[in-house]
C-alpha cells in the first residue's frame, strides 16, 4: 500500500479529506465511529502521514524531549531507554538533550520547548531549586522523573520517584542495625534542594532517632563544579574522606559513587566489607556484578519510566493534572555491607 | 533580530524569497556566491526559520536520529552523550531510537528516516549483514559509529571505528605473550557479520600466528535471542563455558561481558587473575573502577563520537562522500590479567 495518500484513505472510508484530517489530528468535532473507522483504515493501509504537512496544521511535531543532567550517571541510560520505547508505542519522537552541570536545566527546558515545538518534557537529574516564577514560564507539560518534589519549591510539578527521605532513612537505619555508628555519607552538592536535601534529611533523622550524634565532618558533598554522579567522583570523594575522618561504614547516594568509593578503599588497603561497609543507592546492574556486590536501595526503574511516560502523555492530552507519584524502593542486601566489628 | 522573516532576509540580500528558499534548501539551482551571501545573512540575523513551515517545503526537520541496538551496552550511552552535544552545537535535534535485538536495524532506519523526515542517521550497534539492495533504499546520509565496514557488505557506507580485526589481534597476542594457550573467547552472536566477525578473525589469526590451534569449543557466542552486551549475558555465558571447558584466560569483546564473566568466576571460586586472566574491550569507566580493574582495549570514544557527528554533518551538507575513518585503540593493562602459571 505504499504511496497511499490521504485522498485514498478518504475514498476508502467514504468521507471527505477534511474528516480524515480531523480523525488524524484528534479533533473533537468528529463522530467517534467514523473516527475509529478512519484510524483503522489508516492502520491497515500502513499509511504514513506526511508529518510536516500535519505539523503545520497542528503546530505539533509529536515529539517530547528528555533533559538529562548528569551525563556520568549511567543509571539514567536505563531510564532513557524505557522512556524511548514508551514514546515509540505512542508514535512520539524522543529527543535527547543533555544539560551541562553548569547550566540551569529550567532555562534549557524553556528554550528547547519553544525552539523544538515539543509537546512535553521529562527531566532526569538536576537540583530543582527553581522559583515559582520560572516554573510558570513553562508552557508545556513536564514530568520530573526520579526527582521527588514533595515539600519542594516545585511541588506543583508532576513527578515520579521514590520517597527519597524514607529510602535514605531506611538505608541509614539498616547500617545502624549492623552496629555502625560512624557512618560517612557521600552525597549531592550542598546546595541541592531536592534529592540531595531529602536524602541528607533521611540520613540525619535516622541517626538522631537512634541517639547517634550527627557530625557534619562525616558528610562529603559533591563539588558542584568538579563532580557528577560518576565512578570517578565517588573515587575522588572517598580519597578526600580517608584523609580527614575515620568511619566503619559509608553510604553513598548513587551506586556509581559507591563503586568509585570501593575502589578508593581497596587502593588504600581497606577491605570491604570486613573493615568498612559500603552501601549505594539506585540498584544499577553494575552494583549487582561488582566485587563485592553492592548493598543498595533499588529504585523500580521500569515502573518509574513507564509511569513517567504515562503521566506525561496524560498531561499532554489534558486528561490529568500534575501530580506526584511515589514508588517504593527496595533495600537489597549484598556483599558490601557487614556487621561492625569495632 | 527576533521576528525576522524570510522576506526580510530576501530584502537584505536583494534577492527574491524563492532564492532564499533555494539557498536554505541546498537546491542545486542557485549561484554559489548568492547562496553563500544568503546563508551568511541568515546566520548573522540569528534567523530561526519556522520549522514547520520549512519542513513542508524542505522536507527537513533539522533532526538526526541515533539508532541504538543493544540497550544493555552502557558503552553506547557515553557515545550518545557526545553525539547529542555535537548536534546541539549545530542546531540539530538528536532523536534517540532504540532497536530491539530481534528487529532489523536497517528496516527501522528506512522507516524512521521517512516518518520523521530526518536529515541523517547514526547507527550504534547492530550486525550489518545487509544486502546492497537494502542499503540503496536509504535516502538520507548515515554513518555507522564504532562499526567497522571495511571488507563488509556495507563497505560503501560511512563509518567511524577502530580496526576491529587489528585490535582483537592485539589483545589476543597480549594474552599469548603472558603465556596463555587456552584462551576462551566470549563474543557476538555467530551470525554477526561485522564487529563479531572481525574480532573473531583477529583472535583466530593471532592464535594461528603463534602456532596455537584454534578450537571452536573455546568460543562462546552470544545467543541472538537471549543475550545483549550486558553484565548479565557475560555472567551467563561464563557459567556455560565453565561447565564445558577449562582455560587460563578469557577475552570478552565488551567490558560489560568481561565484568559479568569475572563475577561468574568469583562465584565459581576461581580467582582473577591468579587462576584465570580476564580481558575486555571498549575501555568503559566501569572497568577502570572494577575490582580487579579490567585489562581492555580502549576505544577513543570522544574522538569517535566527534568524528561521527562531523562526518555526518559533512555528508548532509554534501561536502563529503561516504568514507571509513579508522581510529587507533589502546591496550590498557590492568589488574585482571597476569602471567599464566600452568
Amino acid at each position: 500500500m505504499a504511496g497511499m495518500t490521504i485522498k485514498d484513505i478518504a475514498k476508502k472510508c467514504h468521507v471527505g479529506v477534511s474528516t480524515v484530517s480531523r480523525a488524524m489530528n484528534n479533533h473533537p468535532d468528529i463522530n467517534p465511529e467514523t473516527k475509529e473507522k478512519i484510524l483503522k483504515a489508516i492502520e491497515e493501509a500502513n499509511y504514513v502521514p506526511n508529518n510536516s504537512a500535519r505539523n503545520l496544521k497542528r503546530n505539533d511535531a509529536k515529539a517530547i524531549a528528555v533533559l538529562v543532567k548528569g551525563i556520568g550517571n549511567t543509571f539514567f541510560s536505563e531510564l532513557v531507554g524505557i522512556l524511548e520505547r514508551e514514546c515509540e508505542k505512542k508514535g512520539y519522537s524522543c529527543i535527547l538533550q543533555y544539560v551541562d552541570e553548569q547550566e540551569d536545566e529550567w532555562d534549557v527546558a524553556i528554550r528547547v520547548g519553544k525552539e523544538k515545538r515539543l509537546r512535553g518534557l521529562v527531566f532526569l537529574g538536576g537540583s530543582f531549586s527553581q522559583s515559582q516564577e520560572k516554573i510558570s514560564q513553562m508552557e508545556i507539560p513536564c514530568v520530573l522523573s526520579t526527582i521527588c518534589t514533595v515539600g519542594m519549591p516545585g511541588a506543583s510539578l508532576a513527578s515520579v520517584s521514590v520517597d527519597d527521605f524514607k529510602e535514605s532513612y531506611k538505608m541509614t537505619e539498616y547500617l545502624i542495625g549492623l552496629g555502625h555508628k560512624k557512618i560517612a555519607f557521600i552525597t549531592a552538592p550542598k546546595n541541592d534542594a531536592s534529592i540531595g536535601k531529602l536524602r541528607l534529611m533521611g540520613y540525619r533523622t535516622a541517626l538522631e532517632q537512634y541517639q547517634i550524634p550527627y557530625r557534619e565532618e562525616l558528610v562529603c558533598y559533591m563539588d558542584e563544579k568538579r563532580d557528577t554522579y560518576s565512578y570517578q567522583s565517588g573515587y575522588r570523594l572517598m580519597q578526600e574522606l580517608l584523609k580527614r575522618e575515620t568511619f566503619t561504614a559509608v553510604y553513598a547516594t548513587a551506586d556509581t559513587l559507591a563503586i568509585g568509593a570501593c575502589r578508593a578503599l581497596k587502593e588504600a588497603g581497606i577491605s570491604v566489607p570486613e573493615e568498612c561497609s559500603v552501601a549505594g543507592f539506585d540498584g544499577m546492574d553494575a552494583g549487582r556484578f561488582y566485587i563485592p556486590s553492592l548493598t543498595t536501595i533499588r529504585q523500580p526503574v521500569e515502573e518509574i519510566g513507564k509511569a513517567t511516560a504515562g503521566l506525561l502523555f496524560d498531561l499532554i492530552k489534558g486528561k490529568e493534572k500534575p501530580r506526584q507519584l511515589i514508588y517504593e524502593g527496595e533495600l537489597i542486601q549484598r556483599e558490601s555491607t557487614a556487621r561492625c566489628k569495632q
